[in-house]
């Protein structure tokens, strides 16, 4: 009781140190469980099909502003940012659990925006809200997402399976939702300073819907499963391209060359991130909340990849002893970093 | 953007009634799910047997003060208050996601205790943790678990299915983790007026861990199998007896008559409230968070029930237009009300 605890720092440990230095006593023991934590979403085998589920938690003060951050878009986002594990491994979301703590000040049409957006999102991917908490908080808004789907099994892809040869491919365009975010930060900070300017977001609207209300990508798992293209790896970029595909080689033991003139980058984020001084290629690399999907595939897919306009082959995964680099528009070989979000720093 | 929301009140329409008015527009659209919300977990039919999953939302200085809450305690019950509402559906737990939302400051050997409680209560229960969001949190500690398991189609007990002359009976006995919360609250207040003062909580073992430390049932889950008892409609414990038995009613268009002398109190319970000038009867029926399970079964089950020491009889379910009555141990007859907390009161 009133006991106290120890010093070590969890600035120093990272987000993933402390998963890591957390998770390194679990065990499992249950035969339902295929998966567990290490890859986007668990995988259970309740007979037949896998049943898929994952969770995230989002933090107002954290993961959103509720200065700029439209409630309605908020709620959408939760679920997107969260079905999207469940695409990213191949499988079909079909359920989610929605639970949200919040201020007895929160006035109740603000809490029913939340949650026609989180709606809005069900009933356009086809998935059911089944369940969730709602409790009253001391402190800011925070929600709870878990979501829940399935897929066979022979269609279930984790992180592991990259081969050396294999394609890199990411759907969509990448960097858009970090770009906005600086964008929707320039005209807080405006707003701040005088209420009476109104935001100039005018022209900007893709970034901007990029960042606020972001779409999973099911429209690419049903794409692969019609070329009947198998991803040998995949996962959601949540955190920036280079974060990812370290994971997958990581996971894989594998090496990878990217081809920083492949990576898809919208015309718009481009400029945008001109204008405020940023690389377009460090934004796709580091910026994360794309929501777009990462996989490789077989070089024999090529022909069924190549020529599809929602997705860029960006690369190819080697041996791990070839490291993991970029190279760049001038040639120039770089390693890979991961400069995404650090939760704690 | 930067748009004002309404004015109506979250503390007027309390928990029930804004989970009510958000959840009206609904819809469930998948093959896959039996039943959303409205019960202790969602259940989903991935063929064969029915998943079963549930979720909770944890916030410091709502559902728990750190200052006498060992963060152990905590982790495990974080857990068992999940696992509670699987059992209460009559299943088996197999798997939960535990969530976390700190701040940087918390010390890594305190989030360890926490965690590690949560593996205890997994390892106790035989559940794999599955997966997470650890998330810094830019105020108080933030808990989110959800709970998955099973259970054969025809051993899934809703709250709707009691039937007039069922018995009401009850796991365990009541009131105890109320009546432990008003000591550990006691505690506290001297401890803060003098800190040398250590807690005084001698001889009071029992309902102090009732409040820190409860158990999910999981045994009588197993116990009513055994005996092949079937329950007809099944809830868990959690806002107290008063509200648990209303939710049965309820949903089953039922009235009830509950007798007090039947409802069990540990003497330490008893005695406590005593010294507190509370009521024992009052702290069982709107106290909450005894995790135990209150079934209604057939009248037919009465032998196989009335000698199990760990049940109690408390009372018979009666056609709707009975009422919902306690009949006291004077012989007085009083309209059962819920009393249990609000989230926004």
């Amino acid at each position: 009781m009133f006991e106290n605890a120890g010093t070590t720092n969890l600035e120093q440990l990272g987000e993933f140190g402390l998963i890591d230095h957390l998770t390194k006593s679990v065990e499992l023991t249950q035969e339902t469980t295929d998966k567990g934590i290490g890859d986007d979403a668990a995988v259970l085998d309740f007979s037949g099909k896998k049943t898929l589920v994952s969770t995230d938690l989002l933090l107002e003060g954290i993961h959103f502003d509720l200065r700029y951050v439209p409630l309605k878009h908020l709620g959408y986002k939760a679920v997107q940012v969260n079905l999207s594990d469940i695409y990213a491994m191949n499988g079909m979301a079909s359920q989610i659990t929605f639970s949200i703590g919040l201020s007895s000040k929160f006035p109740l049409d603000a809490v029913e925006e939340l949650y026609a957006g989180a709606l809005l999102a069900c009933r356009k991917y086809g998935v059911d809200l089944v369940g969730g908490d709602t409790s009253a908080s001391a402190q800011g808004l925070v929600i709870s997402v878990t979501s829940i789907g399935y897929a066979k099994e022979t269609d279930v892809t984790y992180r592991n399976g990259a081969q050396e040869g294999d394609l890199i491919c990411v759907s969509g365009d990448l960097g858009g939702a970090y770009v906005g975010l600086q964008l929707l930060e320039r005209e807080k900070r405006i707003f701040l300073e005088n209420p009476n300017i109104q935001p100039d977001l005018e022209g900007k609207d893709y970034i901007v819907e990029r960042q606020l209300k972001p779409e999973a990508r099911k429209d690419i798992v049903q794409l692969l499963a019609s070329l009947d293209v198998k991803p040998t790896a995949m996962i959601d970029v949540s955190d920036g391209l280079a974060s990812e595909v370290l994971h997958i080689c990581r996971e894989s033991e594998k090496g990878c060359r990217l081809y920083e003139e492949k990576i898809p980058i919208d015309p718009m984020t481009y400029d945008t991130a001109r204008e405020f001084g940023l690389d377009p290629t460090v934004c796709a690399l580091s910026g994360g909340e794309d929501y777009e999907l990462l996989f490789t595939a077989r070089q024999s897919d090529y022909e069924k990849l190549k020529s599809q306009p929602d997705i860029s082959i960006i690369g190819h995964i080697t041996e791990v002893s070839a490291g993991r680099e970029l190279i760049s528009k001038s040639g120039n070989v770089h390693p890979i970093k991961a400069q995404g979000w650090n939760a704690f720093g």
